[in-house]
């Protein structure tokens, strides 16, 4: 009776250490700025705690790397302790693993966590014996429609028998910590798909305006180079991103016989084409979701620091810093690139009508800072189309 | 000492205790189907050891309820045990509370719990005493940048000082489970901006082809209908929704001089026309994220089940089910809507024409569910545009 409750007791307080733990990790996790960092401190406590000289989390390639019907690669996210040295391991650890070897197709359809003493005796491990590994833990993270989004996966070098405890630890911790990195990783996989989603807005217009192809890429990588050299931080970075994706949006909007004229527009026209700033700046509010940065930069990226630009005829710092950061970047643009009225000028020709322009159509202060980073002497690849 | 070590070895037991605890709260959040249901059993837990009579969950309102400018509203998402049975209460349980009210504003800018034991006495906790409370306790949810998307509120109907053990309780429990459900409420957002995103690609080519005005929303709605009355699972009519709302896309690259012309298409204007289908499907792949059901939609809404559709000429079964649905309900919007070239038809008309096609254009298994559904004797709201 007494040994009983003195060895439920010592169950208890192994049990309860093991919540400390896991909930350690987790706000670890939780707290982490990216979930490969989040879960390092979990694949450190299973080699700790387990025969397993390494351990590795992979998850699925994000949406923006995926290319049409090639089967899913899982890349590693996070690893610690010590991995085989093949090239094989090598080739996994720089490529990840493919959604259609045995072991992540085993994975896919059973959600339990599996152990393989010896991976040379069981079709799921096939494969890992020739990568160097003998022995093998693995779990699952799965999503909300039960896809298989990640995996723990834990390994030894020589044949190892995993014990109950072992079991029971990579079971309970890995259990909680994928559950909870199956969420992390969805909220990764929805940002992907709205970030997605928006640039297609952006593009959307391009399909229309062969001429403008690649201007939307071309003028958002610009835009954050120039804004990251300002010190801009990284939620009005994310803004200006949004913001750059949607800024013709409203060209949607304008008839063909406006937006495709090759000869100069009347004022009727001029005034219809104009039209594309207040147009985007309703269509963006309209998603509801963008911050007011964002929509600034929509609005007001034909406003000029000297007042004369459209639609508000906003003056100098009346212009927000983001819209004249883009506007200045968007004229680059158009002057690098061909237009049916023009040749491309060179990046040195560029780059002397934007000084010039400084105190008139851009702010002094951004032009400055152009200048810096991109040096009219310096070669710098042109626009394509 | 001996004191000393079983005092500590009791603070530990409790501390494991609340760990425990707390993990098996962070377990039911993680699996719980929405997060108003999966903090419920965290709002029992503090109602349970404290001494407050009730507890709830406040979150930001969703992303497709917000409008313009007014203040963000936050919404009762759980709520357990007693509130106070005051109009004021009842304002709060039905339509939230402002982010303007005192204690929100202050839950934003500061970080850490608060507890009120006489609400009458602090500004933050102004306007709680008319709704009935006496004292209050008050934890913040935030996002990744700070911002505040909810909150954790417990409270007193008669004055009570908060001890040192439910101060405890309250800020362990509350702390992380504050911070999972952040970063679920953070999921909740980023998939209602992708979903809001989406739609406005479908909207997108509204704005420039008037006629269709409303169009891509009653056929998103109707073909929901018809799927979910069909038996379709939650998965693929998040694919059809999807699917529906990029149907159309592929007409942003088509000319205004086809997409508008009053007339009759010639053949080589028919042949552009058409191709807005693999020019949707190409962009929707482009996307990266939506699944195969969803491009199917995309790329079959015209074909018809006697093989005479286009561009694959597919027959029958060899059309995705989903775009069977969809292409019913978008010839029905058509039918229904004034077009330069025709009257509405009335929901009678276009019943007839559609049953008339059954085993033409039409699965007839899609026809006998979209007649039953809506009978050709029962009036409907027509479309306006």
């Amino acid at each position: 009776m007494s040994a009983d409750s003195s060895a439920s007791a010592r169950f208890a307080d192994r049990r309860d250490l093991a919540a400390q733990d896991v909930l350690g990790l987790i706000r670890i996790a939780l707290d982490a700025p990216d979930l490969g960092s989040g879960v390092t401190p979990t694949l450190h406590n299973l080699v700790s705690n387990t025969a397993a000289v390494g351990a590795a989390y992979f998850q699925v390639q994000p949406l923006t790397q995926r290319r049409g019907p090639q089967p899913l690669i899982y890349q590693v996210r996070a690893a610690f302790g010590e991995m085989p040295d093949t090239p094989g391991m090598q080739a996994i650890a720089a490529h990840g693993l493919p959604a259609d070897t045995p072991l992540m197709r085993a994975l896919a359809s059973r959600h339990a966590p599996m152990f393989f003493d010896d991976v040379s005796h069981a079709p799921e491990s096939a494969g890992f014996q020739e990568l160097g590994v003998a022995s093998l833990a693995a779990a699952a993270v799965t999503g909300s429609g039960g896809e298989l989004l990640g995996a723990f996966l834990m390994h030894t070098f020589e044949c190892h028998h995993w014990t109950d405890d072992e079991v029971r630890l990579f079971s309970g911790v890995v259990g909680t910590i994928a559950a909870l990195t199956g969420r992390l990783a969805a909220e990764e996989q929805a940002q992907a798909a709205r970030e997605a989603a928006l640039r297609a807005l952006g593009l959307a217009l391009e399909v229309r305006d062969g001429e403008t192809q690649g201007h939307t890429d071309r003028v958002t990588d610009m835009a954050l180079r120039l804004a990251q050299h300002l010190g801009v931080g990284p939620a009005p970075l994310q803004a200006l991103k949004w913001g750059a994706y949607l800024h013709d949006i409203g060209k949607l909007a304008i008839a063909d016989r406006v937006l495709h004229k090759p000869g100069k527009l009347d004022a009727e026209e001029w005034g219809l084409m104009q039209s594309h700033v207040t147009f985007g700046q309703s269509f963006s509010s309209a998603l509801g979701f963008l911050p007011p940065e964002a929509l600034a930069v929509v609005s007001q990226h034909h406003e000029r620091w000297n007042g004369q630009g459209y639609p508000a005829r906003l003056r100098g710092e009346e212009i927000h810093p983001l819209a004249r950061i883009f506007a200045l970047c968007d004229v680059y643009d158009a002057l690098i690139s061909v237009r049916p009225y023009k040749q491309p000028w060179s990046h040195a020709e560029a780059c002397a009508e934007i000084a010039a322009q400084s105190g008139e159509h851009f702010d002094p202060w951004v032009v400055e800072a152009f200048l810096t980073l991109m040096p009219p002497s310096q070669a710098h690849a042109g626009a394509v189309g």
